[in-house]
């Protein structure tokens, strides 16, 4: 049999390919293509409309600084809201919080969530059964459109790239809903694309301008994405009130005794430091 | 004509694909083979044995990172010396600093010098014309086994992966060598592989514990490069007396009015905190 391969565009002239030892699942659904394989060395991985979401070996990366971060600098976090992730691996982060009394996530498509829960079940069956979970196959931005103001302490912004399903989630329109349902103390943190590569970068630049404008504190932090173009990702921490260093609390935070795989004290500090070309990038975006 | 592409194996089943403009120069030295090439993304680039070594849109990152920190650490650093480096960008990021007085560089193949000042002579201009430099063509190992005790504020060991030329210099020998030759507040750094993938994970874990042996500081420090396997790449810190956290003096540093591209004083300090599951591989290898 000949050899497969998944090849993903980073740019036009450069590819990341992962050899497929078995292509499990291909599916349309009303949103967007879905596709899982197998691998040797990254185990599990599935795509959207053709890009990599997540793979079994890797994905602690990604779900660790999505969610971390935040619950060391507020200081109590009941009420959350995820936006997509319907893969499960933050809202597994997030239920590890004793605090969390209430996680509405909302992701668009329901067969993303079905289909992670067969074939990723050790990560997807963080929403099987936990009472704290409320799940809403609706339209993210539509939802935070229509609730009310003052309800979360941290919103999850964990969507695709700035194409198809994804792309309301980086408009000025969903950021400003953000602003406006989280409570006075909220925190905001969103997948924020990447520096590296020309494509990546002008989504970057646009999500940060636009949070930037909406938000009092708005920072970005970095962590390693191994399959993710250029192997460096962002993530976007946007408050009210509290500054990602400044209120930076390690001594609670390690109070909730866990020990996350990537995420811990040393590196909440580190992924603020930017190498000088990209905070060049970020300080000179027009006002 | 068909497209041609260069592959790099980051595993047998992960593959790095950058598409060739021109094929610019390919030669057998009695070392290795050499190949040199242009594209679009990355601009020019050249490989050692198949294995990229650097592309001018990126190499900053590696040569800040191998070069800035201990700059940064040490008081005065006067004597360098330079181990590999052939394209020269070690060189040109160590000769910034006015305080520098004598590098000697030892690079085993002196076509890669050449061939870098003829195909990338924005970097490898830096071996051109300083009267400081002293170029060696010499196995790095025979030179520093040979080398007068106590001589060395620095080295720099800028190798290949430990296979082919590079080899020898990730033995016990090579760097019981260079610590004998350092002087009693010298410093080594050295590119020391990476945590990601096994192939590149062993040779981390073994040139830690050699490096740890040997000397009294032994630290790593990470930095985000692109173009290497997983873009999570690793360089050591090694010393005799300073420690890279406690001794580093940015205010010292930013006197010295430089301003890289990648290195500031925040991603000094951020560069040595690792994720959790990088400290626990090195803190469980044996004593």
């Amino acid at each position: 049999m000949a050899e497969k391969w998944y090849e993903e565009h980073n740019a036009d002239d450069v590819y990341f390919k992962i050899k497929i030892k078995e292509h499990l699942h291909s599916e349309k659904t009303p949103f967007q293509e879905v596709n899982f394989y197998d691998s040797e060395t990254f185990g599990r991985f599935f795509t959207l409309d053709g890009y990599l979401m997540l793979t079994e070996y890797d994905e602690f990366g990604y779900h660790n600084m999505i969610t971390h971060p935040a619950f060391a600098v507020h200081p109590k976090i009941e009420t959350v809201l995820i936006i997509g992730g319907g893969d499960g691996g933050t809202a597994k982060e997030v239920l590890l919080y004793d605090t969390v009394k209430n996680v509405d996530m909302v992701e668009i498509d329901e067969r993303v969530v079905r289909l992670c829960q067969k074939y990723i079940p050790n990560i997807a069956s963080a929403l099987d059964n936990d009472e704290r979970l409320n799940l809403f196959f609706e339209d993210g931005v539509k939802f935070v459109a229509d609730k009310e103001d003052n309800t979360y302490d941290l919103i999850l912004v964990d969507s695709t790239d700035p194409i198809g399903p994804g792309e309301g989630l980086f408009t000025s329109e969903f950021y400003k809903n953000c602003h406006r349902i989280l409570k006075e103390d909220g925190i905001m943190i969103n997948q924020h694309e990447s520096p590296f590569y020309p494509k990546d970068r002008h989504a970057m630049i646009r999500a940060h301008k636009r949070i930037r404008d909406t938000f009092k504190i708005a920072n970005v932090y970095q962590f390693h994405a191994a399959t993710y173009p250029s192997g460096m990702w962002l993530f976007g921490f946007a408050s009210k009130k509290y500054c990602p260093i400044n209120n930076f609390d390690p001594e609670r935070w390690h109070k909730f005794n866990l020990r996350p795989k990537y995420y811990n004290t040393h590196i909440h500090l580190a992924s603020f430091a930017m190498p000088t070309y990209v905070s060049d990038i970020l300080n000179n975006i027009e006002k």
